[in-house]
Formats: structure tokens, sequence, C-alpha cells
């Protein structure tokens, strides 16, 4: 399993990933799942895939080298897409490309196709933007009202999201956000894990802002799970028993 | 769709669940998924169910009244039986029954057998126990380790139970751990929804302890959701930015 967030906020994206991947629970590797796409001070694109680990790297490799066509005839990728939204086009395509060579013998094997992938970043000259595509290669948008996105194992992290992320709040605050959020999955689901893959992008800077991958031991990480696994616990406390109680 | 969460605790047994069923979105509807067979002084049993409701209603119709067998013929039921592990093990039967009755046909309509039931009690000179049982029939039991069980869409509401809910939490305390847990659900996810319904038990009393049905408007719930909300917007606040942050 997997779990990714993303938020799009006024001042830019902040993106999450975990690297945990598992076909059954004795066979568990590290993968990355995010794929950056930078031409410093002309365009940043951030992919985060959840889902078959065959069918992703396959979308990736379409997306970013482009398919194995002819010699000496210019693909279109993720590094001379002209806007955002051709960009989730560009995703979309290829997951229908990947089902149309595989689909078939996947569901031979009874092999789900299954994959989800966010797409965030910017393009010189044209606005930020956050897409989730789905399997069926069709997508959808975040917007102000519901700035973030979520694939994978979505639901343990999603109550704080629903709280406290607004798209007004700073990047180095969704940064915070993001991390508990990932905390919440980890910790209660075992297929999601560390290390986890941020990346910050602030509005019209066209490069990367930040990149980070964070262990378990990462000290700033751990007094998160800390601080919040404490907050949490204070704070149920401090909620008084029913006086209808006893 | 459903969330029930029971605790069985050192001192007793903590039972919530909420009222909310559909059918589609356009199809909601209030019933108890909480259900309780008492003999004053003697044993008190109460079962919480999830899945499609002519199925749970079914299985509660088997496992109270009995099924419909010959007249005068004296039936097994909650009210009777001598163990609560033969209280879980009649409960799996009935849903076995409704099966062989109904599966067939549901499935022609594409109709899954989908159910799950935590029955939990105890009965006069035996111990207090919780078990979950599947759409199988099979059922597991709560531990001490492992004091919770949840049924339903048991995802958003996991978070605060993985931190705060021990074998040695006062019944009190974990009418609080429920509802925090029942409104992260509740607030996470449409199709899970107040009023719900609490029971608990004291070990050895053999009687209900506590009934109340808690409605969205009930000023102690109200009251509950708000401080959560505050407290973990709070406790993000609370946590630094990451110095490698900016």
């Amino acid at each position: 399993m997997t779990y990714c967030v993303a938020m799009r906020l006024k001042e830019g994206l902040v993106m999450l990933s975990d690297t945990r991947t598992n076909a059954g629970v004795d066979h568990i590797a590290t993968f990355t799942k995010m794929h950056v796409c930078e031409v410093p001070g002309e365009r940043v694109i951030c992919v985060l895939s959840a889902g078959n680990l065959a069918v992703t790297q396959s979308v990736i490799q379409h997306v970013t080298e482009g398919p194995s066509t002819e010699a000496g005839q210019p693909s279109e990728t993720l590094l001379n897409v002209p806007t955002m939204f051709r960009a989730a086009e560009l995703v979309g395509d290829a997951i229908g490309q990947v089902f149309r060579t595989h689909g078939e013998a996947m569901k031979a094997q009874d092999v789900r196709f299954d994959v989800n992938m966010l797409v965030g970043g910017q393009i010189k000259g044209k606005p930020m933007r956050l897409f989730q595509v789905y399997s069926a290669g069709n997508f959808i948008e975040a917007s102000e009202d519901t700035p973030y996105l979520q694939i994978g194992e979505h639901k343990y992290g999603k109550p704080i999201l629903d709280r406290a992320a607004h798209y007004d709040t700073d990047p180095n605050d969704a940064i915070k956000l993001a991390l508990v959020s990932m905390d919440s999955t980890i910790r209660s689901n075992l297929t999601v894990g560390p290390p986890v893959d941020l990346l910050v992008y602030r509005r019209d800077t066209f490069k990367v802002g930040l990149r980070r991958r964070i262990g378990e031991d990462d000290p700033y990480f751990r007094g998160i799970r800390e601080q919040w696994s404490k907050a949490l616990r204070d704070a149920y406390r401090a909620i008084p028993r029913p006086d209808w109680a006893q």
C-alpha cells in the first residue's frame, strides 16, 4: 500500500509520499513514489504514485522519457508539455497506454490494474495546479475549497487535514500537517512506512524549494510523532467525563 | 455504512454505534445497530451490527427470538445461551443460516452478503468477553493487548484508539475515547451519522450500567466535538516548524 498527500496552497505546493511497497506481507521493499521533473527557471512538475508498482513505473517511464517511438521522433514528456492540464492528460494517456499493453494479461493473472497519481506543479507563465489522475486516465483538480488530495491509504490521515488544511495555510505549516497525517497513517497501517519523501514548491519560483528524504530517525519527524501522540492523549484527558456517566 | 466500536476493559465494557444506514446517497435512514439482551442480575449481552441491513436484522431476529422452529420447541437465544462463547457461536450460526437462505439470491442481484457483528457481555459466573463475528460466522476475541474492536468504517477513528485505549482505561474515559473516535469518523465520512447509541456495562454487575442515545445536539457530544477539533488544531500549531524549512 501507499500513502501520498499533496496540498495546493496560496503560497505553494507541499507534496509528501511514503516509500513502502509490498506484495504480500513477506515481500516488502522501499521505492520512491515521488518523481520530479524540473527545468530551473521554467517548470517544476512533481508526480506522486500509488498502486501496482509495475504499472506506476511504466507510467513514469512514459511521461518522463516518452513512449518507445521511432528513433529521432521527439516525445512529449513532462519536460516539454505546455501546461499543467496537458501534464495531467499526458499521465492519464500513459495510464491508458499501459492498460492497453498489460491490462488483459494482468486480469488473466487476477492482478488488479490499480493506479492513482497526484500531478502538481507550475510552468512559467501558467498557474500552479494540482491534479489527481485515476486508473481510467480521467482526473480531478484541487481547488481553494478543497486544497488537498490524497491517494493510497488515505483514511487514517484525513481527520487532521479535514480540520486544519486551508488554502491560505503557510507551506511551512503544511509540512507539519502532511507529516502528522503521514504519521497517523504509518502508525495505523503497516503497509505504509518510512522514509518519506517531501517536496515543497513556492509559487512563481520555477525551481524546487525543498526536497528532503525524512527517515524514521529524523529528529524533527521523531519529534512530531512524539508531540502529536502526546497531544492527542493530553487532549482526550483534558475532555471532562460526561456528567451523566457513573 | 456504519461505525461501531467496543472496548473490553478491566472494569467493564463500553460499546458505541452510529445509526445511519444508506442504500445509495439518496436513501438514508436511521436504524439502531445496538441490540441489548438483559436479564437483570443474570446477564447482559450487547450486539452491534454492520453490513447489509436485511441480513443484520435477520441475524438479530434469529438470535433474540430464535429461528422459526416448530411451535412449542424452545429456541436457543442470547437470553438463554450458557456462555459468551456460545453467544458468539450462535450469532455466527445465525449468519450462516441467513446466508443459506438468502446468499444465492443476493448474489444473483449483485448484492454483497456483508455482515460484521460485535458481541460483548457477561453471564453470571462467567467472564466478561467481547467478540467480533465475521460474515463467514467465524470470530475473534478482544484481549488485554488489544482491548478494542471496530466494525464498519473503522479507519478514521482508529488513530486515537491506537494511542489511548488500554485494558486498564477507566470506562468513563473510554466513553470519551469512543465518542472522539466516532466524531472523527462522522466528520470524515458522510455515511456514518448521529444519533449514536452508547452502552456501558460494569464487570460483575449483570445489569446495563448506562444506555444512552446521544444526538447531534447533545451538549456533551457537541462539547467533545468542539474541544477535540480545537485540540487537534492547537496541537498542530504548537509543533515548531522544521528548522530545515524556508
